[in-house]
């Protein structure tokens, strides 16, 4: 059966370019970066090209790269890692984070965790779009906040958040900001040169990388207590010997999304936009998230009287993958936090799929989705006692 | 230049059988094994066999195996994911942890990290071959003590600990015992059907697996609190979108590791042997570390009169990679804490030299490395000013 990926959103092929990057260093280029031999001066090359080319990808200097095991890991350094230097410094008056009710799991689980620990945290309700309301951010904001974490873009609905407007009030009021920026590096250009953003998490295998390797920007002079211990790499926030064919995997794949970034974008958009009008010509079928500001290879529909998990697992079966969510939580039975945050009831979040087109994504495999979303659709309805036509 | 990598204690070439059955985990079995469509469940499918793989070389469930980014990682999960479970239990009282002087950073920096949150740490001192004391442990523990964490086999001068005894001891007083494996899984028989041990901590690219990858054992029923929080993953030990090519090495190279060990073990052995007897014949060098209890692919020698550094240089320059202690320490200027501890002197610390033997060492390399070496520490000595002959 021809196999239709349409769930880039959770994660993508590992680019040719890539791969072949990354095999040397598995067999010739494998020392150890640490050791002071010939085989550890050649792999610490790899990894410092890599961050060179991390760092170009975001307008940072090289040493304002830190590699991480991925965006959860790159997220809950930053936050932990801000949240620990500060407990102490606000013990008095209740140290306080301000977060958005649509990030990801990585951030989200991170400030309960925080919450157990006696920090205050705001999660800033989102408009039915899933945009973050600047007015509320303002207001919430008090002498004990010493962290905005709010994301780039959101990987379920794709809507892209005022980070710029965000990241001017943390100035503003002397408050670090941290972005969970893994659904946007590679897709949306981002320059940290420009941009007021203080900590900006990113993950390998969202750009086209290797799974199992992350970055964080991390603005020099901001400091962070590390959450894995040990011999001291990565300046002693990240302890662990470096995943040398991994980071140079990552390094690569900055470098071809840098490139291709806005071919890539424009081809994949107009492909998205054709999907999109195509579905929508469904009965009773809605776009969820923003109609512009959104990552452009996402669209994310509900269907009024089916369910999303039934309506995959048939798509599946025609060989398209698609996911009714972030695929961190598709095996949980609750309605998605996203979704109820923008305001549907938990019926129609259930009705909810999610397709994201990715780099190898055709024309054709567009026009059979196309076809047969529909006549998927209309069988589930058929069976469905929650459709009344 | 020919190039002899004796350096194996620090990592290893992945094994090309490993490495062929990543690749294809990159570019065709790509998906997110959280994803419910085809991709994922393909995904899914590579992640089970390699849990079942790593269970089997340890004598372990499926459900006791959680997969990390590392031996660092992994060492930090178990330690402070049992501190940090503990702490509420003995507030009152000051909870207690034992382990030794000569653990790898990974185990010594997660607990002074705990002694500065409350924990109190007793450091057990070893014997001139870095044997730790059982009385000396047995004495050590106190009401308040909840676990016990020494490390299975020493990364620098590869003596092997009476760990059997010592999870013995922790059984008796009802205490967690925790071991550091990651020098000695693939090279040492465990069996943690038999081994009185809770917890696990291994390292893939230390058995001939990819870097960036790496697992906790976890005895069925013992509890942890995760260090990194949000998707859920790893029954929410550790929560990350998993690195399935990095995973399915493991598994590979934990399957490879069983059936190779022995007669892997038998010609390593030999040839560390040879070059122990070959080097030993240089005027006034010694081996560090225990002579018959020790990990069959370490020696471990000081030479009175040079230093470490320069010998390991002097090597390289011939296409010898050594190094003075661990890698991750190697760029450090203090003397080992594990030299330190047997011990040395600073200056005999310093006068140190680790090599470690591989998979592919050959009879040529030894007989190479034991002509060179005499000719290198004659060369530094006479340049010596520590040297009077």
């Amino acid at each position: 059966m021809k196999r239709i990926f349409l769930d880039h959103a959770s994660t993508s092929k590992v680019d040719p370019e890539v791969l072949e990057t990354m095999v040397p260093y598995f067999s010739t280029h494998y020392g150890n970066p640490s050791s002071l031999h010939f085989f550890g001066r050649d792999a610490l090359q790899g990894v410092e090209t890599a961050r060179e080319q991390v760092g170009t990808l975001l307008g940072a200097r090289e040493d304002e790269i830190i590699f991480t095991a991925g965006g959860t890991e790159s997220d809950n350094l930053a936050i932990k890692g801000i949240a620990y230097l500060n407990k102490e410094k606000m013990k008095a008056s209740g140290p306080h984070i301000i977060t958005s009710a649509i990030e990801h799991p990585g951030v989200l689980e991170v400030c309960k965790h925080l919450e157990l620990q006696g920090y205050r945290v705001t999660y800033l309700p989102v408009d039915q779009y899933g945009l973050v309301n600047l007015e509320d951010l303002e207001h919430a904001i008090s002498k004990n906040t010493f962290l905005i974490t709010i994301m780039y873009a959101n990987n379920e609905i794709g809507t892209i958040e005022p980070v710029e407007e965000i990241g001017k009030i943390a100035r503003e009021h002397d408050v670090l900001f941290h972005t969970d920026a893994v659904q946007a590096v590679g897709k949306l250009p981002i320059n940290t040169k420009k941009l007021p953003v203080d900590l900006l998490a990113l993950s390998s295998h969202k750009l086209y990388g290797p799974k199992g390797v992350g970055a964080l920007y991390i603005r020099n002079g901001v400091k962070l207590q590390p959450i894995i211990h040990g011999g001291g790499h990565e300046k002693g926030l990240r302890s662990s010997t470096l995943n040398v064919p991994g980071i140079v995997g990552l390094g690569k794949a900055c470098k071809l999304a840098g490139k291709r970034m806005d071919t890539d974008n424009a081809r994949i958009k107009q492909l998205r936009d054709t999907l999109i009008t195509n579905v929508l010509r469904i009965e009773q079928s809605y776009l969820n998230g923003h109609p512009t500001q959104r990552l452009v290879n996402n669209a994310h529909f509900r269907f009024t009287g089916i369910e999303g998990e039934s309506l995959l697992l048939q798509l599946d079966e025609q060989g398209i993958a698609t996911s009714t969510g972030s695929a961190c939580s598709s095996k949980k039975l609750q309605a998605s936090h996203v979704l109820t945050a923008i305001g549907l009831s938990p019926v129609d979040a259930h009705g909810s799929l999610r397709l994201s087109l990715g780099r190898e994504t055709t024309k054709d495999e567009i026009a059979f989705v196309s076809k047969v979303t529909p006549q998927v659709v209309e069988k589930l309805r058929m069976m469905s006692p929650l459709w009344n036509r």
